[in-house]
């Protein structure tokens, strides 16, 4: 829903005349994405009603004010929403929650609760993005299942972000501060640069954060690229992560095929735990068809292997050591 | 406030035709009802600033786009509000957070946290139906005014629900199934039928879910039915909860009257806990005045009896089990 | 973003003639302020992402309906936003819940959460408001910095309230109760009077609430004038807090100038704990540069000077008793 107001001008101080004609744009807009699915960890079976296998389920508020000499302001306000449950513990704005001041040329600065600028890479370069059974997260946000990584692998609490300016000739970046305020974990420092030309796209990103008391550092790096034939999408991903003596090399390939109006989408991951054998590998295959662009029926299945300790899991049952986990999904998705 | 919008025609992709002149629109709704109430337990008396004595406050979102040839896709978000503190504790989309696919001659697919079959003859045929000093939920929620009950009586998480389509001479009808996801309880599973035709309406309902870690099931069964002569407008409902030994019987007589731009209701029930001596009844009257089709101001007044070791109540101050709960309230409600 | 409606005229119910023409708005309203903060207490200093520095950052939803015959009705809900972190503990709307009833030469009931009397001249009579490095509540919310205060310094649950209608010859005026519902604190009674006239503003208010389990009473009483000679707006403010044993004598003294499309503000602050050498003082100067009536960047400096054990602050690191609090801070105000 996106409502053209004049309120900005109608409600223009004297002395701001550049302004009188400024056109501003609020929008109300959201995704509800919900479906069944069945995953089994080990020898063990859930149904489970799944959420966000399409796309993260959200609601947002967002809106641009145009300031006049290509200078603009804008925010952006969005929360997840939890279908299956109705948000139990309460809906709010995690997803991003943010201010911005933008000139055409200099680019924009923004500051609020932000994505980080590496996460960007593994929802670009990835055919189901984050979301679903072939979600790149499911292997690249962790070491080897467990959940020792930073708080800021998606997101940032108190950051002041800076991205390039449209226009490069297909240069595009961002660079990212984070405050700890503080406290021991949370101090982060990252930047992105990519290059888009036609049907080519590649980026690379990198971060640290301090992530324990000890003050040890989180560190990321990650490199994406996708060529798009037309009848054909290819995607490849690399990650590594390393805190102190623990280091993960995670890859990925993929591609998405367009099929009359849906999608076919396939993907193998690779997570390698350095010195020590918890590693575990991914493959998922989906297809979604468009009933509109708002809507879509979806379904996908997907596989992963564990080996060693690694528990890398599609959720559900505990997932034991070194064991599969297996999902099917078939989901509607639909958005305003 | 209903914003009509041709977004999806706008936007629509290459290869959906269809859509290219479908409608859409999204809703932002609501409801504000507080008001003043004093109720008194047994001998004590506690002054009130109620809310939700006509209508339930709530803040939500709903939308629906047409998909062409009788194909629809919606969503819909709501939340409780709770106006005397001010949703303290978040808000949130509790109430129902739902989406669907509809075709008009097929009927509807929801998914999501949704009211259950069940619920709806409680609401339907109550005069005042869960809100208020004769709200039925009162007395038929629960077991002897204990908690006993199941976490499925008005809603539940992880439903899939199917509703018959409109245009079927009267008759209108609903299913669920809900997983427990690996919990002992909420494996809900129930429908509901009914039939309307001119001033004539009745419905039955049944439904039984998982409820404890043993896995006893409560299963509950309820039938209304409302005739309008017009000046007057009569109704009946009968229920029945049971879990393992525990039985309770409820049933309502009401009646709801127009006068000039306002409504008088009355209503009485009988709950009894079968084998038990803890039953209760509750007399209820109340008179609602229409400022506007969106606001009322109201005052009712509602008394329950006790017996045995039942303690049904108007809420307040410490309900002593045996003894009576009285309550008189007035508000305003405002919706929007 | 206002959004002109005719929803209730499309709707009209029969038999209510009067309503046919009503015209109806729902308004969705916001600000976004967040900036970057230096905050030295003692000897320790901290870098942090600030946020409402100029203005509270909020999400709002309100809207008022034309009864006819000068009576409208009308709802507010406000929550706090929190663009640092993205509010983790849940959006609410615990900054204003409420549903009014009023009629243009009666004044307005209103029902709800809501600010309570006392609280206004903290905010109208202070450069600063109640935001920033120069908040009026930096000193006169409590005591001595301790947390000692009652639970309605600036809101009340569970109030009633009653607005003198508008032209009045320049007098406004509003008067509160609240229920405790039971609880030891809480019930709160209040009002506050004013005239305005020109450049002339001057207002009185008091009131007093329950606040511990004794049913010791928190009175409050402030008095605050202002004067605007154009090119310099002068504000003074008075206020005493009393329970039991404790008091509270904090005033301030403050100026704004217009400075082309910015604003110039400057306070000096005072706070003076009776039968205790726990006093404090604040001073602060800060800039408002108006980019559009929506936006604004600002800067500003403040320094608190406590004297025994008082420990007000701008918060930060952890305020040892006696020593300084000093703040600078820059940010970005965007509203909608």
């Amino acid at each position: 829903m996106k409502i053209q107001t004049l309120a900005a001008a109608a409600a223009t101080l004297a002395g701001f005349a550049g302004n009188a004609f400024a056109q501003s744009t609020v929008t109300l807009f959201g995704i509800v994405d919900a479906g069944v699915s069945q995953i089994k960890n080990g020898s063990e079976s859930r149904k489970l009603q799944s959420v966000d296998g399409l796309s993260s389920s959200r609601l947002g508020f967002r809106g641009i004010e145009d300031l006049g000499g290509g200078l603009s302001a804008g925010f952006h306000l969005e929360g997840a929403l939890v279908p299956d449950t109705g948000n139990p513990s309460g809906y709010n704005f995690q997803r991003r929650s943010t201010v911005s001041l933008m000139h055409k040329s200099v680019g924009e600065l923004r500051l609020g609760r932000d994505y980080v600028p590496t996460f960007w890479n593994l929802s670009a370069f990835s055919p189901f993005g984050t979301n679903g059974v072939g979600a790149s997260g499911l292997l690249f946000y962790g070491f080897g299942g467990s959940s020792s990584t930073a708080p800021t692998i998606v997101r940032s609490n108190n950051s002041i972000g800076y991205f390039l300016p449209r226009d490069l000739g297909g240069v595009y970046g961002q660079a990212m501060v984070a405050a700890a305020e503080g406290a021991a974990t949370g101090k982060y420092v990252g930047a992105r640069v990519g290059f888009a030309t036609g049907p080519f796209d590649a980026a690379v990103a990198a971060s640290e954060v301090t992530n324990n008391a000890a003050g040890d550092k989180f560190k990321s790096f990650n490199a994406g690229t996708s060529y798009n034939f037309g009848f054909l999408k290819l995607m490849a991903l690399y990650s590594t992560s390393k805190q102190t003596t623990t280091e993960q090399v995670t890859w990925l390939l993929g591609v998405t095929a367009p099929v009359g109006s849906g999608e076919i989408r396939a993907v193998y991951m690779d997570a390698d735990r350095k010195n020590s054998g918890n590693d575990g590998t991914l493959m998922a295959l989906g297809y979604v068809h468009n009933l509109s662009k708002r809507t879509a029926l979806y379904g996908q299945a997907g596989r992963i292997k564990n080996e060693g300790g690694a528990t890398f899991s599609y959720g559900g049952p505990t997932q034991p050591a070194g064991r599969p986990s297996t999902a099917i999904e078939a989901g509607i998705r639909h958005s305003f």
